[in-house]
């Protein structure tokens, strides 16, 4: 399993999302608590918003918990929206390409989870994706087998239905080889602005997700907290698992739901598949 | 431009056909003198045929000419057949799954130019690879297209027939979107016995390929020479550029042609691509 | 802590003694049981004898348990003895000049636990070895620095007063700088015919240490067991944990003692730290 | 051979200053046109004063042509001060340690030379340095030996009389084991404020330097060139090879002299070891 963390709020260093809490996404590359694996060691990666139109990605097949370079180039960079993913392999090499968040011009994408009998579906999964995005896709994991199938399904006009129609192909196309359980899913995705999340598995097994809690609350539950003197009062975390044990700071996601993260409201819908015809 | 290198004949020690010539494969990473680059330094693969029924592969993302593990593992290995490649990226991504030799089964391939317009053509060159043979691509090279297209066409039955098609197919599929000169390669495969290599290219301007002469015609010209006394009577050398400068030893293999490699012996023949129909 | 495993016996394939067992050296590179760190992931080595007349080192900072290239090459090797070492960085670099074994000549040496105070301690220790000895020191580990030292009290001619010199030489200028415990350590150490294994720490807390039974005695037990056709009558492994659950097969070798594994024989010593002068 | 560049000036995105050039650094790291190597592709390194109280290290091994990490990061950052390096080893592993710049708390050093002999004099060097700047030396190389020398005789007081006696230590000892034409070294060196150069070789051959002339000047001489509108009136860059053919634009610096650029200026002096006593 993986680990991935977002951040949205006023402009913050990387370093102190990436390296600071007690069980920052770093530490859970080693130390992961509640993960399938305790190591997420087959790569990392960071994307950010900052200049230029696009997203910058720091992306890497060495373990987080050791890459210098990272902490070098965190420390330097302020931003409102930050993904950052470490993997473990579900089968796939293990190469700069395969590593989470993925790029499409403005649009990131992370993923925890697995499309169970990749292998044989990738074929019909891949011949799925509009051909005009086909040369875009890099590596070979079912996460941006995945992306690259939301955004054929129009994901940069709805995020939420170009979500469900992926899945509901995938489902589709198991169903058609008698593979069980296909999706299992935790996603973030982002065009700069708003952070779509989704917790959502065929069968229900979902990897963990929370969403911190308003930081209004917050400070009105941990007032002395030090680190709410770097946030600011729209900041929002979405992780995998908490950075710290504060009990009432994390919201757990629910199963078959998709949130929308956007200038420090979160609002959790129900979701579901569609038929992707 | 990449390099290539692969060796036929009694087993010989990996390290005397890696390192040892003057201008080894290892050099011509560095200083290649025939190639429209200097430099191979994006990645380098060794595969070569010895325990087991498959051949193994190392290949690595690092410069050959800097690789302590490639010296110290090829001077324990002892093989009657080897492939060597440095790699110049034309696009993808320099990653082990791009380096070359690829392997399928017992079949070793690597090549050297580039399909041009594959970034538009590769969608239909992949849903042209047979849909069992699919799951085996492992990177996103032309290369391994090629390959995995051969192999779809016959290449384990009859390999000349089998690249012919691929070729064939590549030239039509690229003339129907107006992409002019799509093939340059120079190519070389093999099942662990023969050694089929491949001199072709759509518009005639194919990288450099030579074969050495017979052993005992070497012998003859070069009775000294003191690598001699490590190759037996039936080495045969394919390079993309001559290890060593010596009049009479290589002998360049002809554009629109094939050979075959086997037991000493080494053929010629005319190629040219087939209907893949 | 880092994990280690030696293998003195029969020439046996590198891939049985790496990859096979239930809980291999690899599984420990993830999973480690018995160690301070659940992941050794800063890295891994592997040094063996083979042709030649000095060890092979295969080492690599990538995770052990994520390299094709090792699994590949350990599938072509035969060897008589082997070392393998998974690494994490007591915080010294993670590069390959810092990965175990360490070789010099025909001499292997892998180390597991740490000089504490090492930053402090480095010059000195450095000034200590032998001049003609100090240009082989390639890295910047306190593992290194034991290594070099006990060749430079003789390690060569008598390792166990070697290694017991170069201890007291640390104890010695650990305790002038008010540095307490400054030694932990299981060390295995082979000149390629015999291995010689130390278990000592300043204030006793070694890390674990098992060597095992004679082949006999494990056959006696486990008459059935399918690894023993692999395995001839020499066999001893010498591992940080147990390669698999087999009571009566491993014996931990004590605190303050050493080893010497040859010809199937091994034999227990008592270990104390010798005055370097 | 290495290869060099210093840029001290307004704020710059590092982007223009790494890839925009015709004849970039980055370009020199695969096709040198005046150093003993064309290509240099063991490792290379950036430092940059932006955030925070020390400079920042992106240093890497992989060929800088190829990283895709150093194209995103420089891409998002500006700074008014940059050093980057391309490396060809002279002999010491290729690892990030041994990768230029180095840092010593707000210092940067970088060098293209070599310590001839260095292999034997090593040890002398090591002592030579101060006991309490000892701990901060990472890797191997000469290059960080001179670093800490001449840390040691007072680099971050008196840049050139630390240089100065630094360089005469090694002559001497140098002497002491006839090893001749020990030192051959362009090197930079900054405090994040003025930038120090030094063009020397005991021999008088050493690699090439040149720093560009005040703006006023390139402005009078090109006053179409495009890259004039990013860079300020106060704009030097120091290169091992200038990054563009333009007559009058590049100076050479002479041979045993260094250079002083601050706040636009650039004043160069002769250059001679001092003895280091």
């Amino acid at each position: 399993m993986c680990r991935w963390m977002a951040y949205s709020g006023d402009p913050i260093a990387a370093e102190d999302l990436l390296f600071r809490p007690v069980h920052s996404i770093i530490d859970q590359s080693l130390h992961s608590r509640l993960g399938a694996t305790t190591t997420n060691g087959d790569g990392f990666g960071v994307g950010w918003y900052g200049r230029g139109t696009t997203p910058a990605l720091f992306k890497s097949t060495d373990p987080a918990w050791s890459d210098r370079n990272l902490r070098e180039v965190a420390a330097q960079i302020d931003t409102p929206l930050l993904f950052a993913h470490v993997r473990t392999s579900t089968g796939t090499p293990v190469q700069r390409s395969n590593c989470h968040p993925f790029r499409y011009g403005r649009w990131l994408w992370m993923h925890n989870g697995a499309v169970t009998g990749f292998h044989e579906l990738k074929r019909d999964l891949m011949m799925a994706v509009d051909a005009a995005l086909y040369p875009g896709i890099e590596g070979s994991t079912d996460s941006e087998a995945l992306f690259f199938l939301a955004l054929t399904f129009g994901l940069a006009e709805d995020p939420p239905a170009g979500v469900a129609r992926a899945v509901g192909l995938v489902e589709r196309l198991a169903r058609r080889r008698r593979i069980t359980a296909p999706v299992r899913m935790t996603v973030a995705t982002t065009d700069g602005e708003t952070i779509w999340i989704f917790r959502y598995s065929t069968a229900g097994e979902s990897g963990s997700l929370f969403c911190s809690t308003e930081m209004s609350q917050v400070r009105r539950l941990y007032p002395d907290l030090e680190v709410l003197r770097r946030l600011g009062t729209e900041a929002r975390l979405i992780v995998s698992e908490p950075l710290r044990d504060l009990p009432g700071v994390w919201t757990e996601v629910p199963e078959r739901s998709y949130g929308v993260v956007h200038a420090g409201k979160h609002e959790i819908h129900p979701f579901n598949p569609l038929p992707s015809a």
